[in-house]
């Protein structure tokens, strides 16, 4: 059928219809204010809609020239979202549902979503416009910056607005959280109820066990890698990514695949959730791990209960326990030797090379320990070392003062210090991540948290479920997606992570289980 | 890099201010009430954007259970599109700069948009909010019977619909034009200036050629197509794709693909042109005459004048001139024997198959005229006769009030009298096409009017670059696509078909040069 342009018109009758529909189902049975809340919901869930999937078009589809006008409808739409989410209209209407009589006619959900709001908005509230804006500059700023000084690996290019970044992120704070100690106050939106008391014990606890147990591996004999070389079919790899997503238990009615240059999930809804991925024809094992760990991240996602969708309840908030899934299924479940074994042949199937390979030297490939500069790219070991060495350095930034300048010296030392190599360039060091470049100041802890949470979790689920071996071995690889449903994914956002580690672990963090997992692992493999 | 949602604000910053710095660039010059206008598109433009993208998501990526909530929004940002089309603030904006003072200071481009927009918003205030939404609504309902019609093969579902859809489509002219005969009327909109009577002409001139041309192919013998049937690779097609669309001229830097059902282009300015296909294992030539004739659309889009993007004076509107692009490199080009010469190995090399298949099987089984039931799987040739069979019928629709129930009866009749084939239900018949269920009437006769105009542009080509046949085999495609580029894309939709044709070929519309490469081609290849 059509051709050009003129056939939009035909879509915007058919769902207009079904919006109509829509608007009519439930109102009836609620309190006026919530039905507000409720319209007032829907009409902000419809810009978030659009800048996130404008946002997904950015990183996945969009020619170079159309970003110009593309990134013109972002600023629109995000500002339009923004500007509801701070406006009186909804701060009348929070403050109204948070007096007694109201609050408690609310149900659970609603109870959460109000008050989650409440507290947000308090905060976001309390940022003066001009301080706001200012810190949305020099982010924009910042961020050119460095994509420049990553290119030319010049760190002299991006630290005076990294500097910047540093003290405007520091002034926000003074609004947000102003009786919070401040690098803690950095902490919270991805961890909330985390702290730097906690995450200094379990890091101690780790760097104490892994140093010793990494120079173990390192001083062993390494496993032979020539056959991971070569040209690896992208077609082929886009087929394994489609088996692996099937294998895991990803639901391709709530769920679309894209291709970008670093990976990264998205959600609509529990609905509509979207991976990405990057293929690589030198490095066939990239968008092998990608697809299982950004698939690790999509069912959370899809399998948050439904009725949380376009609230504050629904998709979850918190970085640790987000990446304690996608890593769950990366490293404890796809860096396991049992979880290939139903699938191994079709791999070999699909990448013809793994027909000369062995699951044996897949499996010793996949887990090899190496001392390596870039983080996305370490193995499940020395990966800790990436995160540790970030922690220390924005700790130092955030209540020591250290100086931007300081900070390449400093990265430096803490790799010799922990992984025993030197970077030779900016690039491949403290440029590598755009993490700070983005203002995500306290992002770095929660990749690691969420492995001290799969240890703890392998602990449960095997007390639960039974050996994770062999229900790996045996195929039954949805009982424990199914079980990580159940536990953790449906609750969405409204579960902190630690009442989530409380409620599923019964107990406190600690990276014991973790460093066991390593040391059981690793001492076979390298036969230590 | 980062994985879940909360990267989008990332983006945000960045975007907001590029947009900060667009808005400063351009007002001072400028009457003030052009600014105002120019402010007040760039708002609409967001919302078109936004429109636009959900489409293209909805057709290219978004999952099943992901329609709701995409529908909602598109519904959401549509209204909003279409309400800011008829407010009252652009009705006075447009009435001022319509003010001789004011109009006379504009350039020409301010010039065509205000009268343009001007012209449209008198004719779409017209309407009446009730009977506007009315169309809405039976529009809405009649492209679901039609899809339920459509998979049930039962007209009877769908018929009740569409007569009320006739209806309100007469009553909405009643408004928009008064005083112009109604069939014409609904020819505007895809073919400015046209009206049935220079149609009618035309098209009696094609019947008359055509019919006796097609007996005596039909008569000799027919070129065997085993060697296109069996597998086809998906992917290769896909990599076909690509070639074609770069030996074309497609930019990939203002140009993006995707993968659809039914194939289509859309645009969201001259910088952001993007096509679909389709990929069927069994019919390879399907995705590549689609990937051809998508990519003559997109490379007229891609060539607008990129001054006249975000006015109604980019993107050209009129469906008969973007159909003669599409249809000049898909048809004319593409089925042009010396089209192939200079790649025919290279698709050899990616779909292997063709490796057996020489050149000249090859082109003879690409120009295998066939009555066929189905208009967009016909041959060049018998295309004529679906198209003016569906615009006679449009006719007796709005003309002589043919009834709804002696639709498929006339159909069919037609379909006898001109291709000699009944159709063996109502989904191959009648129910083929969802553009009358869009409420698309008067559409039909663009794309034969695009044939007809191919025919005059080509005498034009020829005149001007010399013998296309020597141009194709000597691999300078480019200058073709350049001088088209010149006459007639980067007009965008300033040029009506009419002023087009008289600019480029210097006559009025007239099938004859069509009609003289038919028979010239045919009687070639079937050694008439």
């Amino acid at each position: 059928m059509p051709d050009s342009v003129p056939f939009i018109c035909f879509y915007v009758g058919k769902v207009y219809n079904k919006y109509i529909i829509c608007l009519y189902t439930e109102v009836s049975k609620l309190s006026k204010t919530l039905e507000d809340l409720k319209q007032y919901l829907e009409k902000m869930n419809r810009y978030q809609h659009v800048t996130t999937l404008l946002y997904w078009d950015m990183r996945t589809c969009a020619p170079r020239q159309g970003y110009e006008q593309l990134g013109d409808a972002i600023a629109y739409f995000s500002t339009e979202q923004f500007q509801m989410s701070v406006s009186e209209e909804l701060r009348g209407l929070l403050e109204k549902l948070s007096e007694p009589q109201e609050y408690e006619a609310l149900d659970d959900k609603w109870k959460f979503v109000v008050k989650k709001m409440k507290r947000c908005f308090d905060r976001d509230a309390r940022i003066p416009k001009e301080v706001f804006e200012k810190h949305v500059r020099i982010q924009t700023e910042a961020e050119t910056a460095w994509e420049e000084a990553k290119a030319a690996s010049d760190y002299s290019i991006f630290a005076p607005h990294l500097e910047k970044l540093i003290d405007v992120t520091k002034e926000i704070v003074g609004y947000t959280n102003p009786e919070q100690e401040l690098y803690d106050a950095l902490l919270d939106p991805f961890e909330e109820g985390m702290n730097s008391e906690i995450i200094d014990r379990v890091f101690e606890e780790l760097k104490k066990e892994l140093i010793p147990l990494v120079d173990k591996i390192l001083a062993s004999e390494q496993p032979d890698d020539s056959k991971f070389q070569g040209y690896f079919d992208v077609d082929a790899q886009v087929k394994v990514q489609k088996l692996l997503l099937d294998y895991i238990g990803f639901s391709w009615d709530k769920g679309a695949v894209g291709t970008t240059t670093h990976p990264f999930t998205l959600n609509f809804s529990s609905k509509d959730v979207r991976v990405t991925n990057h293929y690589h024809e030198d490095a066939p094992l990239s968008a092998i791990f990608s697809a299982i760990h950004e698939g690790g991240h999509a069912i959370f996602e899809q399998n948050v209960n439904p009725d949380y969708d376009g609230t504050v309840a629904g998709s979850c908030d918190y970085m640790c326990i987000h990446e304690s899934q996608s890593r769950f299924y990366e490293n404890i479940l796809g860096r396991n030797k049992n979880f290939w074994l139903p699938i191994y042949d079709k791999l070999g199937e699909l990448l013809p090379q793994f027909k000369e390979i062995s699951l044996e030297e897949f499996y010793r490939e996949i887990n090899h320990v190496r001392n390596s500069f870039i983080r996305t790219e370490a193995d499940e070991v020395t990966y800790a070392f990436h995160v540790i060495l970030r922690y220390e350095i924005e700790k130092m930034i955030f209540r020591e003062g250290v100086s931007v300048e300081e900070l390449p010296t400093l990265w430096n030392k803490k790799m010799e210090e922990y992984l025993h190599i030197t970077p030779g360039n900016d690039a491949e060091g403290i440029l590598q991540d755009m993490h700070w470049a983005g203002g995500s100041f306290g992002y770095f802890p929660s990749y690691l948290l969420g492995s001290i949470y799969d240890g703890m979790l392998l602990d449960t689920v095997e007390e639960e479920l039974g050996d994770v071996d062999a229900l790996l071995a045996q195929g039954r690889i949805s009982e424990i997606t199914k079980w990580l449903n159940e536990k953790i994914h449906r609750f969405g956002s409204t579960r902190t992570p630690m009442e989530t580690l409380k409620a599923v672990c019964g107990r406190e963090v600690t990276a014991e289980p973790l460093v066991r997992y390593f040391k059981k692992k690793y001492t076979e493999i390298y036969s230590l």
